[in-house]
């Protein structure tokens, strides 16, 4: 029961695991409330919470890299549109999911609260 | 980082970006609780907020213009039902969307309240 | 900008107006908490929340006659089911609409909570 | 085990029991969502949620009696401010509490939701 | 407009009314938040709320009726499971729906919350 | 860890057992969704949810015979004010208190909601 | 029951009627969520949800008349903190009332969710 | 009405009893707030809320068992893809159902809020 | 920047660090839904919120020495009113605060929702 | 109407302006939910809504200058109760107000939501 001694910092490297089931189609959801990065226009930060569902296939995102991913985020400049788009390609690069989707839904600006969703693949109907 | 100085004033100009993933199709959401017009009958206020959504295809709205766009119509008189579809076309005339809705949420007139939806194209279903 | 002068009085009469959008099939839904009749076998008033949600072909119904229409079951005897069905018949005479559905959400009598729901036509499923 | 067969009709009288723990400041609550009366400008309808808190003295209201009571300004004009102190000053006739609250909670009418409160006599403050 | 003079008792026979609108297929749910009876084991009393949604045909089930029904129950000893279908069951005697739906929401035992849902027909899928 | 085998039954007999810090004056809360008695004039079922609060002296109430004392009431006939005062007088005899609130908040009767609150000493205003 | 034929303009003039108790210490409060204004600096429209309660003396604030009053400011002016405080003299000046409390509560503008709050007397404390 | 005397422990074991309406697809739901079991890596404790749906075949499970098997987990190490998997394994090892749904909802770790949601079978679509 | 690598377990001991600001009366919330324990009489599992307010005088609690310390409980027996008793009197043996509150929120038995809570000294009234 | 062209940087200068009510004690709020640092003992990102409320005297804080001074923690270690108290005694000594109050509430570390909320001054007991 040794807790990790590594420092951690951010980074886009996504560890991943085997999928215990990777028989079954079933369904992962993180809600993260913590991504912050910076307006590329007006270098101010802006706020979000990212909430990522997928269907794993052969690997599993493990937890902890991922908190290091959004982090990663923090001192880059980036628009709405453009990072949920790029999380979702990150991910979807990292883990080869059955599909994946991923929602950046950010903090109000110009009095207009913006949410912006993605999907690799196609979740299925029933489920 | 150098903040926008050129007067920012109403208008019913739309401008747009290129779309960061145009070969995905994802959805983008606005909350717009600033919406302000004239009723054509009395000539007192209406207020509504705006709803809009869409999978953006070559272009995007720019976040700001819509800003100015909502902000253009706090002097004219428009009925419910007509200002929403209005809100609409525009949108539609200024991205090409793949697909596109918008809400009128309209505050309590008469005891009533009163919501309008319009949808050009068809959200994909699955989805 | 002159208001109406013209007595206002209950009424069954529903005036409607011409649909400014008639090419695009849209929702328009209204809340309606002000509700209320006699029950027919105690003469003691019942209370309901009306909604009312359709899409408009030709003809949209006027909101303040809307209002005056609801006032005019306030004398009137009428159980749960039947005047729900009346609203939505009167209604789809009135304005011909592509599909309509009335919800009468009744306050609880005898410790049971009745909602009436009936639709004329059928919503589109995927909007 | 037989239920009342007299005729039950809206009365301004409100008939009171003996409070069964005269000895004991406690206090009794009613939240009645089903006030209706009309305005006295416009003789159009307007509702109300009523809600009653008091503590008894000798007497406490009777529950089917209040509900006669208030289904009898159905039909008669009132403001807002006068309805709510008249409920008060009626329902104290009636049962002379130790103190007594009634609140008008009602829906809005010109953009603007009105809630008159008026108190007879002191709640304790450490209750 | 005299109510009731007989007596009222629990009973299974479950009282019903001709369909106003039979002609058309719509929906009436009842929410019962005073559902009580036994556990069959250890004789403890059991809670719950009774929810019922259904298309009625030809008959719709009477309301005061279908309070005393609930309460017939009371001093009876049923499993979860089988009294939401035994619900299910006498209703659809009565009445005969097109289709029709209770759910019994029970509150918890042994730290755990269970609902039973049971089905008798299909509601139609884009109402 | 064996589970009582004795029979449970209701019983007005609240057993209590010592208070494990009889020198702080501090606050036990219960709330009770699970109370039922019967109306005293028409034999029907009510339905209340009880909300105890209180600080123990020297005895604290016991949770199980609380629970068997709730039972209790299932087959008596009781008012709402005399019954709230009833539970009050029953637990401050068995435990005699610093200071004790119960609270009975029953389902709408006649569109009604009740709720009765009784106290017995002064709960610290500070607190 | 003949509606007003006047114009309705906004106006900063406050129309009062007297006190219907004029003996009693009561309070009457007033939401309404469709203030705006524009931003001194830049011009811009503002919006804010206004909530006005007071303790009426010799006069009370005529309804309608605070509906133009409130739509007086569409196109002036204001920061928040000056507003707030100019609605509360404008209605002390207009009713002198026991007292009065006026909150402005503004929505989001550079991330931040401003309420100001403005008070003229002091409120009972135990009401 | 004699509880049970005997032993209450935590157990994989899995009691079931024959199904009621054997011959009628329908739905069960038990809502779980009390799993606990201990991070893999680190020992130290996680916590979810265990949501099971399914609709039983021959055999439902049994309640107090199930609260029994849940307990099991308490002191041993599991992931949370791997455990929800494993509780779905198990209860269909144990009842053999026509669909069923686990869903463990993890407290957060890391920032991050984790819900995992496994399936067995395909639920009906229209249900 | 590199994290304790030292095996983390639970324990009794409770570390604090010196008030950052000591010459102010301040206060500090801790909410904690992951508080599990034994049942005395039967050995099951009770899972509690326990929530935490105080005042530090010359230090404070440490926030991961908080987390160990609730861990301790897990596999100890604790009535619900003597374990909030205890926390309290932990923590004001640990810190020496200038008030504490704490609270214990236990999940559901025998159909009663418990909540425990427990001051030392006083909180200042205005605050 | 020319918004502001400088460059806009974080800042520990808090910019005020003339109260324009000093005559009247009042209550300002700011709900910030975009507060970012880092934890100083492991450089991760902490996330916290930070809420203040004071009466001003003079001075009142300048909307846009807060914004700034809430950004220039970015990039700083602090720990939750210094830091609370920190932006507290920069605000008072940018405005010296009649009171004021600064609340940190922090997202979940360890399983536990911690707040701090600090004072300076008393807000006036009956306001």
């Amino acid at each position: 029961m040794v807790k990790d001694a590594m420092p951690t910092r951010p980074t886009k490297t996504l560890e991943t695991f085997p999928n215990p089931s990777p028989g079954r189609e079933y369904e992962i959801s993180f809600d993260i409330p913590e991504f912050t990065c910076l307006c590329p226009l007006t270098g101010q930060p802006d706020f979000a919470t990212v909430r990522i569902r997928y269907a794993p296939a052969e690997r599993c995102v493990e937890l902890k890299a991922l908190k290091l991913y959004i982090w990663s985020f923090r001192d880059e400049g980036h628009f709405h549109e453009a990072v949920t788009n790029r999380i979702l390609d990150d991910l979807v690069a990292a883990v080869a999911p059955r599909w994946m989707e991923v929602e950046g839904d950010f903090l109000v600006r110009g009095g207009i609260h913006t949410v912006v969703r993605a999907a690799h693949g196609q979740r299925p109907p029933a489920q």
